[in-house]
């Protein structure tokens, strides 16, 4: 969501960063969640106006059209939500290898599980997915997903090749060579003005093990 | 999706039953999944003049407003998808229950972590995704999640539960009366004519070993 509101050049508050004092932090994340109708699940929540939308995949769908990161017609707009919400299974995917048997205990709680699980999904998952994706870029003549430009599914799939990357570096090195589309795509993504000053900025959080991508090297392939 | 399309009265072929010489079965499945724009990454898809739609959450969000199950309005279809994703969510962990190790292995390959992610589900998991479902549900008059008539995300929800209640029975009956508005839910959406006749037809597919809601009695609570 994040890198779809820099590439798109507006103006945003993370009140997860914001300090307390300004009126972010947890307090603030309680009050979005008690708030909206209906009232969110569980974050990332985007509040614009009067309306509170959860669900990342939601967000991206509702912001795009407003800001130039969806091409009109409804069949790429649906192309688009497909896209995304296949990048949205990869990512759940891709958090469970570290949490396979419940995201409320620890990953030490739930190492043994998680070897089981981060080997199948390096042997079987990530392959399939990544070369589902090199496929699809295979088949359109433009680097981008859907037609001839960016789309929001670009920007998650950088987000999430680069959290990949993060979490399984000797898995995606092995990998690269059969995925030179994506590897392309996130070159390309990583270079664009917007998205470039942004990752060089601290608005840009650094990949962390509190988060859905993490590196713990005994999930990854043995050297 | 088969409900959505029950509920609206739309004729539809299920490819998959379908036999094969009558253009049905595996076969058809695959011609499916080698086409579309963009190809499809995994049943289900819609397949509608035209287009091939993928991704359950999609496709019902996409049939939708064609078919009267959803409001018109900006802010009760942004609802209706977001409450769609999170039991689309719920749906994904009580898949993982009895594959918490890998989709593509036996369920007695992972027993042990399966005995574990259930047991996690059913004290945690089960009640918050169903407990936030009842407050949607106490929050709003009219015993529907959305507005005063039934949306699609009604028929998903109702789907999830009795997929629980043939997954999880113990649990579930422990639940049961801490959710009195969605068991009241599911009885209202199991009375309607269409879906009552859909229900008694054999067009329903029973719940099965193969599905995402199996009942294996050592992963529910013990009696």
């Amino acid at each position: 969501v994040r890198l779809a509101l820099e590439e798109a050049g507006v103006e945003y508050v993370d009140v997860a960063r914001e300090p307390e004092a300004r009126g972010g932090g947890y307090p603030a994340i309680e009050r979005v969640l008690k708030g909206g109708t209906p009232r969110p699940f569980a974050p990332p929540v985007l509040v614009a106006g009067d309306r509170a939308i959860a669900q990342t995949s939601l967000i991206l769908q509702w912001l795009a059209p407003r800001h130039g990161l969806v091409q009109d017609g409804e069949a790429e707009r649906t192309a688009a939500m497909q896209h995304q919400l296949t990048i949205a299974d990869l990512v759940v995917e891709a958090h469970d290898t570290h949490h396979p048997i419940g995201a409320g205990k620890y990953y030490e709680e739930q190492k043994e599980a998680a070897a089981l699980r981060a080997a199948d999904f390096i042997e079987h998952r990530l392959p399939k997915f990544l070369g589902y994706f090199e496929a699809i870029l295979t088949a359109g003549p433009s680097g981008w997903l859907i037609g001839d430009r960016l789309t929001y599914p670009d920007l998650s799939l950088f987000q999430t090749v680069c959290g990949l990357d993060h979490a399984f570096p000797r898995a995606m090195e092995r990998l690269s060579k059969r995925i030179p589309r994506c590897r392309a795509l996130v070159d390309r993504v990583a270079a664009r003005p917007r998205i470039a000053g942004y990752l060089a900025s601290p608005r840009r959080l650094d990949f962390n093990q509190q988060g859905i991508f993490r590196r713990y090297p005994e999930l990854d392939l043995t050297p």
